[in-house]
């Protein structure tokens, strides 16, 4: 590094530190001018640009002593790939913003870009901009490009007589959330499953190519998020809650917790699996789970009924 | 309205609202999916796109006590479409990520949104999504897409035996900020410089195809800039005091402070005009003030000799 090892993001100056995090994102062959202009530059195939942005604030989205710097900068782009990954796409190309407290650790900077380039770096994605500016509390702004060669799965496709399917670990990272809000750091595996969501990023490409009707990643709540295809699609949805396997860790946590583990699965909006419609249940991918059904009408239900836990993420 | 007139964020709740300012958007031929999915799809031409983006923080970029909603919707609009304009190119779909406390009036939201879609107007760009969740302070995260018919213009192309030109107002905003910055609210055309910059849009493409060798657009200060074009070009670049007029408000903010208003010129940031270089004299093209000169060496100065004044906004 070019400044000391404890030096804060105030010392480390703007222009010195945006050179050690540039050096940080590798930069793919459809980059034509990366970092450091006014704008990046990018070869684009297909003729068109999948685009999606996300915001993470501190102790709203992240807390600096749940999660490691590096731990954050592979949410954040976890989190963005995700949402191409639900439009059936393929992520290429992302900027980041960074407003942060100059007391800051520059280290710190430096290991949440180390985890955001090693996220991107799952999909062949690359940072190609960003910005760095002060603020009191961190807040990252994460825009993500990229392509879909099928048509994007939206989610306003779904049809009655479809079948809802399910790809991705879903309700661990609420588990995880949970036990952490306890005060707990364990079990492990769920408690990294919060830290570091595992998307499956290519089972969109994988839908879509199967001809999946319409899909969403899961990040505001399993329950929450068939209730936005439900709306756009105009449909009912129904979820089977016997459809799910209860993973032991999740298990553990409710007995300890005193909740129901199913909480964690229908509620949760932290792990970004996909969730899916497909025409009917043969045509459902391997590696998807069929979790419920389509009819006509609007809303959400579980096994039928209306579901009276917890049921997701809302933004105020 | 769907909520009463002097709800908060928190009671319009994020889905109710999104619905509003998602209204206040109009969408260009160019979007073939729109705001509310995981992502947007745009058709885009010339195989290729222009990125970039912007964080503006209250406190830090604006202050809400200084300027309405609508003005700073327009300046985060206009500091993001000025570096597409410094590309050389055309700007053509926006996200934005706005973070803010549960309490502020969804009307400003609104009026943000208002302020930010008239100034996208301006260059037929299109808001095609975003995102919107809480924080202690407003934070506006801007991304642009845009393209470029010539060669997008580089910081790095300014060779010896360039002019140095610049288009646009440069000053007024400075000269603005440190009227509010001592409690004045005029003159009043300084004042609206800063809270709506005016940024040269057509300029960026008529300079492209006259030629230009390396562009910018001032955003930290003039001398500043010109020094990223000396640095990523490996040239010296020495500015004409003499070139500028100094505006009557200008003359004036500066008597009343006891300032020199060159300061304003040299050091100010907020006006977002472009700067560029030309292979000749004549190859600069109407509306550019001719402001300097290029040659071998590095670094910028004024005169001959180095600025002694305030150089500009630095990050950290």
């Amino acid at each position: 590094m070019g400044f000391p090892q404890d030096a804060t993001l105030g010392d480390a100056g703007e222009f010195g530190l945006i050179a050690e995090l540039v050096a940080l994102f590798p930069q793919g062959e459809q980059v034509l001018v990366g970092p450091g202009d006014d704008a990046a530059v990018l070869r684009v195939r297909h003729g068109h640009v999948v685009v999606s942005t996300d915001l993470l604030v501190e102790g709203n989205h992240f807390r600096l002593d749940w999660s490691s710097a590096e731990d954050i900068g592979h949410r954040a782009a976890a989190q963005n790939l995700s949402d191409i990954n639900a439009m059936g796409g393929r992520a290429s190309s992302l900027t980041i913003g960074l407003a942060a407290p100059a007391d800051l650790p520059a280290r710190w900077a430096l290991d949440f870009a180390r985890g955001f380039a090693a996220e991107c770096s799952l999909v062949g994605a690359s940072v190609v901009g960003g910005d760095l500016t002060r603020s009191d509390k961190v807040v990252i702004a994460v825009t993500v490009l990229g392509s879909v060669t099928e048509a994007p799965v939206l989610r306003s496709g779904a049809r009655p007589g479809d079948t809802l399917a399910l790809c991705g670990r879903q309700g661990w990272a609420a588990g995880g959330l949970a036990v952490l809000g306890r005060g707990f750091r364990s079990p492990k595996v769920l408690v990294d499953a919060y830290k570091r969501p595992e998307p499956p990023y290519d089972a969109g490409r994988t839908a879509a190519e199967a001809g999946a009707t319409a899909m969403i990643d899961v990040s505001d709540g399993l329950l929450a998020d068939a209730g936005h295809i439900a709306s756009a699609s105009g449909v009912a949805i129904d979820v089977h809650a016997a459809a799910f396997d209860v993973a032991e860790p999740l298990q553990a946590v409710g007995a300890a917790l005193g909740a129901d583990p199913m909480q964690f699965i229908l509620g949760g909006g932290e792990d970004h699996p996909l969730l899916a419609t497909f025409p009917d249940a043969l045509a459902v991918p391997p590696g998807w789970l069929r979790i419920g059904t389509v009819s006509e009408g609007s809303g959400v239900t579980v096994d039928g009924a209306e579901y009276d836990g917890p049921t997701g993420w809302t933004h105020f």
